[in-house]
């Protein structure tokens, strides 16, 4: 670090050596990939014998058990991961830890660390978001004909089923898959071998390294591999906040619906908190806490994007700010998904608060269908009804009238939603298995045999340390 | 409106007079295709017969023929363009006209709007962008060679290539396009139906209806038809948001390079501006606007998300605000690309001034790696360069070290990238045709006939009136 | 325009033709302070002759006439106000309007036109804001110990009253009026004069045109007159967003207080609207468009802070596209202040629902508390409630506990509150009159005769355009 | 905790351990406050005795001794920084610790914590922000008259001076320390008291805690103390968010004007960083670290408006989500000024290089000029001009133009900025000063004696741990 003045270096590493930590197994992979390419690359000398390459990778190992056992530490004379853990090689493998930065920049180190990071934790989130699916349409189908008043403007409008509302969520966060799939895709392209921008004077094999890691392909052109930084991560904050969005109005939807003056569903009391002045309060902090974290994702991708526009191409150290939102924004949402999990699997219906909410005004609009159904033009039938909206004189009772609604749950496709949510699990799975098998070619262990950690406690760690 | 005060009316309706007839035409289709559904289904008496749904579709193409004649207007009486035309449609077709919305609300009449509504401007986006790419790559490729000096920290690094420089630019709008066709997709999908967002009384077929459009299919779920409103406008404000950020950053590429300290690139003169105080000046105004409407974009899609966060289920009027931001921002994206197509078009290089910004410094790294190349470690290699960094012993000159480079041109794949640019093309075009053929079906006219007017001119009239 | 390429023209034009009517009359005005002060600056010859000067300025108050009376039309030809005006001047008056553009420029006239917009606006939102805090502090007196339970977590939490819940909201309003007149001095500063960035070569004399505009003071420091362009705009937004959180949270009480499960509040029928399928619904839309346009302010907001970021010293193009959502952003903010006044002056409470909203577990602090007075610690007290939440066993009855609760009211001192607001309004009047004076002088005609157009129409024309 | 879930509790601490952290002596001091009012209001049996109060303050004197000392733990079992110093007094003290949190709530607790935590860093933030205006003053004055080029489009403009650029950031700074000066204010209001918003049935003297703590007053509405949470850090953040737009703009400045094209200004080396691949680099990352943070920063401002828009009245647990875009918005904001006051004082200016960036058609307006004073209005004198921008038959060389433009200097007005600048000092030290006299009288010990911990370790420690 040379002659750098110590308040300008500790200004710049800011918290990389905290968030570092969380990319730590994924720069080991990374080199693996790197070592074993310069090994098979057409130069003599060789860069690294076959030898050598598996004494590096054999290390790389070593260090990954070391990190997933809690006891690497990187400090402010490292600056950031990757020299820390060249530190450590050199330190064990003497010249040969000096030459694994052969052809490679920490612009696309800490490139393709994001993008392993990131294709990791997004397969944890859509298994998260899959289970909250199958816990909603759980709920959907224990419930399917329950009435419950379908609302506009918070007002009571028209029938409705709880079956109806939970599953409309689903279908929100089907949709929310569909893009968080589209951010995966994205998000599984190498930029390994771009070196600083503009490659290397060497013959290296971007492909290889790039299979050798499981991505998609190598993107195309270098200078793009480095401007990609930063936007790739903002793209895949923007299918974060639609997820957001979804959680933040089911959250709504059960902070209102469970209040006294609703009582539609209930929480379990073990959901709920307390007050340190109330001592009757059962408060429903975890959904407040995720329509707030909504607002703290779309922060975090603004904060990406913000920091990207403009920038001239090639790397500047701008981009070094787009690593906390990422980490934060992937951890928040994985978080809220998971206790949402929890909290819709506890959740209780009351059928006769729910009952308590229909009106005979709500079912205005099938009196005046009715009206329509012998000849009368609707907009004629909607001014009669609006003269007489609860129908005192139409013979129908409320019961009735509720009880024979309860068909309006057909308007929902369950099976359709099931399929769908079958295809997010099934693609989540498919991607994890390749994932993992290339992992293991790559290492020479059996890379589900070393288990990583949970993915709640690993974005945990980085909230809470 | 009724009872309704006056200044209420206003404050409700605010600029929805102006922003809905950029819907007009939409608002007919989704017209067209509602009674086409109604006078299908098995209701005795039918609610409308075949007879009348081919004089109302008829009355309805003679509706989109004086919409683009620009002969319709939206007054404050009218609220809104549904109420205005249908209005239209009973002024000419008495009882008929007030059957039109029978089974239907206002919540899925703007929703199938505004559907409609993207997928043609994402279509339009679509090919914009295309050409945008064809003129990077086009450019690209007559400079492949073209020594430039590559920059991290806007500081020269390393030797690269125009052709690098421009093909980066397009591979980003690749990824673009790639994120802006899942946007497409999720947008593709039918809410109409779901009135309200608790569907009707009546067995009405919103499959039919989502054919007759020429939508994937309607959704699952007719309160989430409800819900996606405003979510799915954010999803598409997030791909438009990554365009302008490649749009931002290759304008400032060419503020910068433009600029007479750089002069690597010329704009032509009609593409620049000038002062009214500084008879000398030529200004890259277009490009300035380019970087600061991506923050516009950015801002319109924070104030979707905005505005959705935190909504309860079902229709709350809030979603009206998502409706500018929306259709501003699928303006303001489409117009910069278009421009900028017209900029890069004019672009000329000037390989003087471009050779001029190269230093023996920018080959430090090739030094390094020549001596690793006779077996020194890089980290030392790296040490022995850092202390001679202009090389003056190492007996190769500037000008040979900048021949030899062209071949870094190498480093970015000019045929994967026009393959992925025509993937990008064919879709655009197979949609449109599809698009194209359902109308016409529906409507009974030859819908390419009926020539929609150009996107740039719509976005401006909502801009510029 | 000489040889601009037309798309390029109208690009770089945008919305300006529609945007700077609204500056129109300001412009006029900084152009009679600039043609004044060159009449007064020691050069022979004289720019301008003190004749000259005042033929100038009678023909600008001919044009100012003419803007009110909506007569005033700005083409792509002129391309923004600056140029329509010049125009106009030298149409009528010659080679004397070829002179006012001596010694400025029009990154000056805008910066100055948008000071004098923004102060007017500034003080039109003081009185509106006023206004809201009157209706406001009404309502709480004329409640003032009705009883209304105190929510946390949208929780039955505390007793409290109607005369409370409505002075909080007072109380927020006048911190977001301290803010405002934060942003009101900020803006008060004269950038005329500044030029291009970097003055001119003529002794003109910049504090005097500041003071027969009645400004504050002109900026120290020309090239920063330039760069608080965007940058002012940017802090009068942080402050119309305060103003919109408090407004949003409002709406949100009124949302949910109204709904038929609380009823504590009623709105004024006519200030409710209909539903196009469902005849019998009243629904709050002003409420959800307030709370809505609440995230557009804080979009527009986040827009000019954007578009300032990172950008170079002196002027950039960039700056324009800070201009809409500033107009933008004041519209919005003052018309909801303005519905709202009337929203809440037509509120009626409903005094047995509020009290339907209590139950005894409301004063199980209250009962903690008693334990306290009696010598217990008080966790030792909550403990003892928390086991009997509702106080089955204390004696005193739910009547009883609200009835004596009636003192809580005393917790907002509703004099502080009103000394503040009429400060605000002396404040505002103040201003208002001091600047009708200078005005008046500097034209020589009763400005304040002149009669200004109503600020709602005015955003309202923009909006609606 | 009783019996609520692990992964709920887990989820609704979320960071909180280590935020509260930063809040520790903040809370004692309020708890402080509180147990003397306790003390002193007139119930009987006195709540707390004198003798209880200075025992609990002597305490509290000791946790702060050992909070600075670095031993302070808050763990998931404290929850929080209340709970946590409840059980250190309650382990030291037996049922006195237990009565201390009499009459309050947590809410109103965290309320005055982050009010004086925000004090105390703003007041650090006055400081640092005058010692970088002094710094750009010093460097206007030493280059007062050195001639550099004025640019409007980053393209040469009109001629101008160093001492203009560097004292126009200065006058920025300036005007954002008068926006802060607002925001300290704001802050200065003292919610203590306010318990959960409602109040409690205790004569507790609200005015009192606000004078203990040096506030200018209490809160004028119980309700208003609760909701204004979030809101104020909102309107802090807003306010830091100009610092940031100036600091962002005046890097951008300067990663331009330090690249080799240009030249004109050099940071001293050990200001700089190098590459991992480059030996030859030497990059401004701090400035781009700083134009980067100004877009945290801004997010962090996005995310306190948006969590608070919309909420209803009364506490939410969402408002614990403003806390860490607060103290990371002033944390950022802190060390980025900070480091610039060094880096702005070790910048050297380069006059070879900064007239190199002449050109005769930096003069054209000047020349254009000089026809107006010859008679020709100056729409004609632009027309000439501009057939002949570089003057070349003017007579007058560049080298004389320049030398004759020095006057242009006095286009800024350094004694005004340099009185303002004083004011600010004055205003912080007298605050500070204001501020420790209070807080020693309530603790009895010499508050600047208890010497605080630099600001940029402590908000080192949350960015950094």
């Amino acid at each position: 670090v040379g002659g750098i003045d110590g308040e300008v270096l500790g200004f710049t590493i800011g918290k990389d050596p905290a968030l570092d930590l969380m990319l730590a197994e994924e720069d080991c992979l990374g080199t693996a990939a790197h070592v074993t390419m310069l090994s098979r690359i057409p130069v003599r000398p060789r860069i690294l014998s076959a030898t050598e390459r598996d004494r590096v990778v054999g290390e790389l190992v070593a260090i990954i058990r070391r990190i997933r056992a809690g006891r690497l530490r990187i400090d402010e004379t490292d600056q950031d991961v990757h020299l820390a853990l060249e530190r450590l090689l050199t330190h064990r493998l003497g010249d040969m830890g000096r030459k694994v930065h052969t052809g490679r920049s920490r612009n696309d180190q800490i490139a393709v660390d994001l993008r392993l990071y990131g294709k990791a934790r997004i397969l944890d989130l859509f298994e998260a978001v899959h289970d909250l699916i199958s816990e909603l349409m759980a709920f959907a189908r224990r419930h399917k004909s329950m009435p419950m008043v379908g609302r506009t403007h918070m007002q009571p409008a028209m029938p409705s089923t709880v079956g109806l509302w939970s599953s409309a969520h689903a279908e929100s966060l089907l949709e929310d898959a569909q893009l968080l799939k589209g951010a995966y895709v994205l998000n599984d392209v190498c930029p390994l071998g771009s070196a600083a921008g503009y490659g290397v004077p060497l013959p290296i094999d971007r492909g290889l390294t790039a299979r050798l890691l499981g991505f998609r392909r190598p993107h195309a052109n270098v200078l793009y591999a480095s401007n990609a930084r930063g936007k790739c991560e903002a793209a895949i904050l923007s299918a974060l906040s639609q997820i957001m969005l979804t959680l933040s109005r089911l959250s709504e939807d059960l902070i209102l619906y469970t209040l006294p003056e609703f009582g539609y569903f209930r929480l379990a009391p073990e959901h709920c908190t307390g007050s340190s002045i109330m001592p009757q309060k059962r408060n429903p902090d975890v959904l407040e806490l995720v329509r707030a974290r909504a607002s703290r994702v779309l922060a975090d991708a603004a904060a990406a994007h913000g920091v990207v526009r403009g920038l001239p191409s090639g790397y500047s150290r701008d981009l070094q700010e787009t690593k906390e939102p990422f980490i934060e924004g992937l951890g928040t949402t994985l978080a809220a998904v998971r206790i949402l999990v929890r909290l819709v699997g506890g959740l209780r219906a009351d059928p006769a608060a729910l009952r308590r909410g229909f009106g005979l005004e709500v079912f205005a609009t099938h009196r005046a269908l009715e009206w329509v159904a012998r000849g009368v033009p609707f907009r004629e039938a909607y001014r009669r009804v609006k003269g007489d909206p609860a129908g005192s004189n139409d013979g129908k009772g409320l019961a009735g009238r509720i009880r024979s609604e309860r068909l309006a749950a057909a308007r929902a496709d369950f099976g359709a939603l099931r399929a769908r949510a079958d295809e997010v699990r099934d693609f989540a799975s498919r991607e994890r298995r390749k994932y993992a098998a290339c992992i293991s070619r790559l290492l020479g262990v059996n890379y589900p045999g070393l288990e990583r950690r949970g993915g709640g406690r690993r974005a945990g760690s980085i909230r809470r340390t």
